[in-house]
């Protein structure tokens, strides 16, 4: 994959390119690269705020609105920008043209608003760079089937790039954001917090999920399927040239490309969960079909799942969603209270979900009897348990919520000492 | 041309569409004129202000920027104004679509920031029409040989109207702008002014060259070659849907559709001259070439000339040029003195070109006669003089410019009585 020559993707967010003087310093870090020997492709997003202006615009014109003329309008946003920063870079001598997404061309299916990438043609671009020019994509957007334009949703200029990070088969793809890196927890909440240098796919996946939101878990997903190496690193910081081995950020790779293996890599939280019971349901079969087939059709979106059986003969069945979705599982379930026969729902918004994440837990027993252990030391009621195979989590009352991930994080080792 | 159903491209100019209210207004009246029976295609400009503000960042980051990002940037400008129309028009049930230029496509030259229109396919137009959806093609823009975003320059919008009215083969292109006509003269000069019902191609061209802004001269010659009657009219007024007939506007038509003939339709002035006087030159073949040679290389664009023998033998040679070009010419005159051996250079930027237009000077002598004589009633001296088939230009000094206008325009009996 790599030639002689490092090919990297370079890809800015909105508060990075938010004014025309974060486009010039944005030029400068691109021209560093190049000069240090790159062949550079960019990937920017709209100016920080501009997205918003459009769809404002969109929604006060109708609430109901054509979803191609959205896609149509939103995309603009990151047009202009890559026509700026490709002027900027023209400027301090660097060889640059933008490409809007029909241009290059990057095709998507036909879900206008949420469009998702078919294949993008990366011929045209991998011309442009073997003549010594800096492609500067608009990130976030495509062509339809149709010929119309496309976006790919919020955050979707992460996957653009990865994607086209995958089309030129770049060595690496670096996403510069507002943070410097990813972190073993939120440095927020834990002074200790350590930058992690390198984390797999399916760690960051898992991150993603329970609110470490540095990177669009689609993206993730993508760089996963065509192994592209991602770098989360700051735009804030002005630096040198980066080169292997000696990379600011943190890496997302492969887990063959990882040497010193930990046990857990991070732990996160969520904020956004919502706990419901649905109590003394006579016991036959067929239960968890008649509660969660209405559910999903509703569009509810339901995470962790408990049942648990009385005394009595009756079952109990709770369940989290996300607060936006506690509303309408409400009203789901008491329209459901005759066919289901339950005698009780009580719901609970004031809880928090903290999961303990890391591929070391596939081949260590121990991880979960950690985590119960130090949460019961402080007292902490457990109130759901759901594992995957590279993640604990559990339901705590919310109150609990920095003192839980304190605990953790020091008694798996994480603290930064 | 007209078929059974009366097809009519609606135009619509920055202020016209300059917020989302006159927006709204804008999908009225064209759901008005849709409601009337008429097959209806809509081309519109930039919200006002915006073109401003993105030729304002590429100026920022480059005085010297590159032609094609400017165009890629500047063009979303109209590209946001048509998904915004086209989503006003489906909210109150015009079923609608936005175009972009290369959507279309609308295929220019690759001059970029100043594109001439090469072909535009009407077939997605006019197939989209059939369904009964209304298009809103994105004005000013198109799509270069190489798949580059191209713009006409400023103005353009209006060439691109009239353009697609003739790919469509419109009925008429109606121009919705912040005047509501053609007048006779400036109204802000001669309260008298009137409105005028019909005007030719010719007498518009050659109204607009000498200052009377309200159509792009290269979209009125355009109409010319391409036979589209193109109507002026007020965006701010609002009435019924448009019939032949009762028009509210000013058409721009052929010769042919005038019944009543005026020997002059309008007396246009323009502040934008200044005079250059090179006096006592050697009398000798090749002078004129000697001199506006040089003139033409520099870019500097003259427009009357007048060359004058005294009585020792010399030549003195008198000519115009816009404010804008005058130092440019100055310094090309002063550059040749040697080489042309004048005595003297004379400039004089206090001065108002004065034109009377009617094509019914064609066929009636008189008209000249008349002109110098009302000036010299009122002690107006005329420095130069200069005439086409169907306009005869004076310039005077710019103290006299409101005097001249009013009395030129009772003389040729012009005042609304």
């Amino acid at each position: 994959m790599p030639g002689s020559v490092p090919r990297i993707v370079m890809k800015f967010g909105g508060t990075s390119v938010g004014d025309l003087e974060r486009i010039k310093a944005v030029a400068e870090r691109v021209k560093k690269q190049k000069d240090a020997g790159c062949d550079v492709l960019v990937v920017v997003s709209a100016m920080a705020g501009e997205t918003n202006k459009l769809v404002g615009y969109c929604d006060a014109l109708s609430d109901l609105h054509d979803a191609r003329e959205y896609d149509s309008i939103v995309a603009t946003g990151e047009q202009v920008t890559s026509g700026l920063l490709a002027i900027a870079l023209q400027k301090i001598g660097v060889a640059a043209r933008s490409f809007a997404g029909w241009q290059v061309p990057i095709r998507t299916d036909s879900v206008h608003g949420k469009a998702s990438l078919d294949t993008i043609d990366g011929e045209r671009l991998l011309g442009c760079m073997a003549e010594g020019i800096v492609p500067v994509v608009a990130g976030f957007q495509g062509v339809g089937p149709d010929g119309r334009v496309t976006t790919l949703g919020r955050g979707g200029s992460d996957t653009s790039a990865v994607a086209l990070a995958a089309a030129i088969r770049a060595d690496r793809c670096d996403i510069y954001t507002d943070v410097d890196g990813i972190y073993t927890t939120d440095p927020r909440i834990v002074a200790k917090a350590r930058k992690l240098e390198k984390i797999t796919y399916e760690e960051m996946l898992e991150l993603a999920s329970v609110g470490a939101r540095v990177l669009q878990t689609r993206s993730v997903g993508l760089a996963m399927r065509e192994r592209v190496r991602v770098q989360v690193l700051s735009s804030f910081e002005d630096g040198p040239a980066l080169v292997e081995g000696e990379l600011p950020g943190s890496l997302v790779v492969d887990e063959d490309e990882i040497v010193e293996k930990k046990l857990v890599t991070g732990i996160a939280y969520s904020r956004d969960e919502a706990k419901l019971s649905v109590r003394r349901i006579p016991d036959r079969p067929g239960i968890a079909a008649a509660i969660f087939g209405p559910l999903s059709e509703a569009n509810v979106n339901v995470d962790m799942i408990v049942q648990s059986t009385g005394a009595d003969g009756t079952t109990n069945m709770t369940f989290t969603t996300s607060k936006s979705d506690l509303p309408r599982a409400i009203s789901t379930l008491e329209s459901m209270r005759h066919a289901v026969q339950y005698e009780e729902l009580a719901t609970d918004a004031d809880v928090v979900k903290i999961s303990v994440v890391g591929t070391g837990m596939r081949s260590h027993t121990g991880v979960a009897a950690t985590m119960f252990r130090t949460l019961s030391e402080r007292s902490i009621n457990i109130q759901v348990i759901s594992t995957s195979e590279i993640k604990v989590s559990v339901l705590v009352s919310a109150e609990y919520a920095e003192l839980a991930v304190r605990a953790l994080h020091t008694a798996y080792g994480l603290d930064d000492v």
